[in-house]
């Protein structure tokens, strides 16, 4: 990278000194394929066990001072000793995510369930996990659903749009004045046919419909193959209704690898129109999320690389020359603006994100400090027995 | 087919009877792809030879009885007489549909251009078009946008939608209060890399910004992979948002075949949702369009098959049994609901179509009955000299 | 259907008398997604169950008279007696699907794996699978492997190629002269990045590789989208390597839908295929087996409605009019061809199937008389308790 | 980039300096999509002026000293003369490209069509081809067939094969010994149902079936979405069938886009299984060649800069700690063997890029020597009046 501006240096290093990224404490238990869960030593058996995870990440990043939760894999009697727990090791409790899915009843549906008994159930989780809210803190209630059906006639689309509404609509009634909710889109799986809310136009339609403080999640692995991510995002901040990310990154479907992983210059793309619009800082309401699952990888360092592969992303963004991009579209001169983009994105922004850790305190290189640390080897001598964490607890 | 009981009959006979199909101007005039127009012989030389290829198929399929315009491939200087022309020939003028990709100006967009004398220019267009509503009666603007980029910066989706909005809403303005405004999606082609109404929800949040009378165009071969297209039917019906259809039928991208031949279960699945709103009659509204190439297939023949398509399609959703599938849906019975449906689309309406013709008059089997007539051979002979119609003229 | 001509409907009967449809195991024990694996009740706990239920869907279909083995989740002392069980049952054995994918051991590849300790346990599975095809007289060993990676640079592609050429050269040495290996390709999933063996080009350069009796298995989900199967299948026939299908249908991935749910005219494709190149008679040696997760439906009567589909796609197949059909494609008249083709698909072959079971002495509706016949309320009074089987036993 | 050892920088600067990348004439001319061309100024008129392009892209970046031609866009009565301009240029002629998609007798195709006059017309094209490589001393026969059927039905997949044999037999037949067949599959476009070569298998297959100078063509925008094309590289090189490559870049479908635009990660691990398998030395056989549309970027300098993207990927591949990345692969350290990877795709290669041109005599910044030179501006003002050449001609 040829030397940066004093000015210019002080902005980018002020702005990534600012981010945030929560992360998600399913992330440190197992998870796998429908295939096979491939165990992995020392890993979280409690809630507790994965906050210290989550802490420990961002002890060595700087920027993930939270961590989501999700119900009932993180269900607890006491989520303030669980918050005091958090707090102590340094990091917050962040978005509280429903599971209206893995329980027999939900087999057709949860909210969007032909059977109204099933569908009262779901709600009631849903109030549920307000009140956990209510007891954390968390500003953000984080709803997916994996409603939807798999054979042609199976239910109504439009009867299970109008139960959706039914069941959002007494959700978001129940929220405090500084709560939101947040709703989350895919195109499929589980369901194989029609899925309830497979893509941002129905989410978006919903949270119009509900009001200020619903908004929508984009999962980056939730699309169709070839939709262009950057442009939801674009359009979404332009309507005011981009609430969060679930950031992760695919090659085929719903891959969730470690964001970055799969499309560098796509994350990019991603980043430059959240700085574009200026909508980095957490003052603007977008929660940058990561929702991976780390299948044959060691999870903790994942989650830490996926950390670092947002920052780098970030970084280059940042350092895009608005005035000259301006310029050039302006002009209509196609080559000129494009590299004006791929400028910033093939600069090496490595040594700028080391010296960010520096002035923070922390090592430059969070990967080898979490290796010296010795944290793995402590948690894997520490947790044998019981039942690790993973999806079904 | 088992007998259908006779107030059936009756009801699915009345609903075909009534059912509207519209032709489009330019399938009858060349087209191919960026590789090859396939020239053929008989193509009509201006809107007059188009309008009587239109009536022929109205003639021999009987619900077709519009015709579509482009403008301005079939730009003329007195509408009124070609209005009248139509109604001779026993048909009517439909939509018209803008072009503001075909001009050198266009190179980097026509609304969303970033000079503002092209964006002027675009706008003059639309007016124009809208005069010509005027002039010919037509009810419905069509608006398809080529508008996008080829590269990550080329220019700002923001500020590209901030255009489009504002041609949207002086043209909205523009119409009168019997007309309407129909924004079509599309994913890509020809622009590469962004396109500025990409999808659905993009189309749907401009309309909804515009008014009532603005309405999504669904076409159908316009999605990514694997996109669930009832489901969209289904959704914007229910937000009262759906305008029309362009019908076509494609296995990769934009492919422009005939509406049903690759995917026949899809189509019925899209009738399905039509029949089940009751939106199938005129009156509510929802215009059914043909918008196909027939690049290496007789035209006139290819246009009377996909208006035949469709009609398979309709009868076969027109006998779906509602009170069986409603049951078997509310039952939770998977397979009793789906073997509902199908039951439907494996019945054979072919014989329940040519008594519906016999009844109106026609010939029960109209391809056939077009041979027979000597049209093509005629048009062949006459219809030497000049230029054949294609997408440039 | 307008009547048959008495020898065309003798040749079409006779074929589909003599159609085998292989079932699968593991298709009768629960399955779901990585989200939730929902419980059904009566579900079989043991091999023999499963071949019981195995028994009943050929029992009221005909044409289902063997069931393909996964092992280990079939694993047993004695084959033999479950061979005899079947036997006694009414069916036979069929394919021995090898599993090297649910030992921890496998997760960074099995016969692919950078580890030769695992590679070669990886291997002697594969003899041991060959050992149970002489207990059970098995003719075919079907192989897929989950092999792949993640994320790039995870491991050498060109490596894993050399390692899983050794392994299939080993095991293909190991198999008798009257049995063969069928070689499965998928796109992904579970791997992520890259997968082993992700499509036909890969499994076709094996098997050329190894000699006549292996052969390709085209299972119809497991294509990138867009991809024309029937097109595989007129490759594989022309080249002599096509043994097998693993049947099922899919929207989006390998959602293992019942086969002919999402696009039966897909399958109408694939099955002309088949009845124009004369392969459907089962000495031609392709094996025609069914590969479905029934998730959400219930699973035998799944099985017996996906054998009918297969049925009805085949006699369809059967009704083309090859002459008239030939003269078409010879003459280059592109909608004469497709005519034909779509005359034997719209026809309602129901008829002529009730037509067949009545001559096969059985009752002509398979899913009353299962209904009717009392069997899913004794298995599931019978089968409580023990644990259901399911893809982990 | 910290600093390279310098044995280390020595091989890598070599190897980029060796490197040879293959431009077309057809580039520099006029393209667009079905929509529109839209027109450029000062594009060439005829081959000369092609070749005079070229050899400025040359003149710039010093590793594109061939153009390849495309007949009948470059016919012309005199070869000889033609190569002899390029030489004085500076320049060479490299592949010879047929055409055999462009007359409207290949409506239904070209050595697949059902009219054995059409396609021995397309063979006597093909000969033709060849006499045109004696000439020019081309070492390469480039065939890409549009060839394939829009409807089910329309032609028989197996006849078209087995026509298609036949042709490349007799043309094979027809090579010099120093001559190859190179052979492109393409997933769709122009054809939208089948394709008769349209995946990597069947060109293999056919290639096999030939001999050792067929070989396959990779053109990068030619598969489905999700295809992993490093995955075919590492394959088709592991067999020997790898000829050439024809880069370009895309989101969508046959974009065309300048290669390394749409997915800079992919161009890098497409270089990386060039690199790690020492086929990157011209020596090796494998042509890296450029086939893309500028639709709306100037042409010239847009070549220049895909030439660049190469580099740049090329210079991040022999920066792979290949050592460093064994280890970790045989170790199983699943993100330290990405994190190998990613550390030279993270790296800026534009300093060392600089200097290889310093070294080689060139300006380090070939796109602003480029408009510094007057090049354009020259050919703007003298190119006025002719036809502009495009895909017509």
């Amino acid at each position: 990278m040829t030397e940066l501006a004093p000015p210019t240096r002080s902005r980018v290093l002020a702005a990534l000194r600012a981010q945030r990224i929560e992360t998600a404490s399913w992330a440190f238990g197992n998870s796998g394929t429908r295939f096979k869960v491939f165990a992995q030593e020392g890993v979280p058996r409690d809630p507790y066990e994965k906050i210290a995870d989550a802490a420990t990440v961002h002890r060595f990043t700087g920027v993930a001072p939270t961590v989501a939760l999700h119900i009932p894999w993180d269900k607890l009697d006491d989520y303030a000793a669980l918050a005091a727990y958090a707090k102590e090791r340094g990091i917050g409790l962040g978005a509280i995510n429903t599971n209206v899915f893995q329980d027999d009843d939900y087999r057709l549906g949860s909210v969007t369930n032909p059977d109204p008994r099933i569908r009262a159930k779901a709600l009631a989780h849903m109030f549920e996990c307000v009140d956990i809210m209510d007891a954390t803190g968390s500003r953000d209630l984080k709803l997916w659903f994996a409603d939807g059906t798999n054979y042609p006639g199976q239910d109504s689309i439009r009867a299970r749009q109008d139960r959706l509404a039914d069941a959002l609509a007494a959700t978001y009634e129940r929220l405090g004045p500084a709560q939101r909710m947040l709703l989350e889109y895919k195109l499929f799986e589980p369901a194989f046919y029609t899925t309830d809310v497979p893509d941002w136009g129905t989410a978006y339609a919903h949270c119009l419909a509900l009001g200020d403080r619903a908004q929508v999640v984009i999962d980056t692995g939730h699309h169709a193959p070839g939709t262009n991510i950057e442009f939801i995002v674009a359009v979404l901040i332009r309507a005011g209704k981009l609430g969060a990310f679930d950031f992760n990154s695919r090659f085929y479907a719903d891959d969730d690898l470690m964001v970055g992983a799969a499309d560098p210059f796509q994350l990019f793309r991603i980043m430059c129109e959240i700085v574009s619009a200026d909508v980095l800082k957490p003052e603007a309401g977008i929660a940058f999320m990561l929702d991976q699952c780390h299948n044959i990888e060691p999870k903790i360092q994942a989650v830490i690389r996926s950390v670092m592969n947002v920052q780098e992303a970030t970084a280059k963004a940042l350092l895009v020359d608005t005035a000259a991009l301006a310029a050039a579209q302006r002009d209509g001169d196609v080559l000129e603006a494009n590299e004006v983009l791929m400028d910033a994105y093939h600069t090496d922004v490595r040594p700028l994100l080391r010296d960010l850790r520096g002035e923070m305190g922390l090592d430059p290189d969070p990967i080898a400090a979490y290796k010296r640390s010795g944290y793995y080897e402590t948690v894997k001598a520490e947790r044998v027995g019981g039942e690790a964490a993973g999806w079904g607890a």
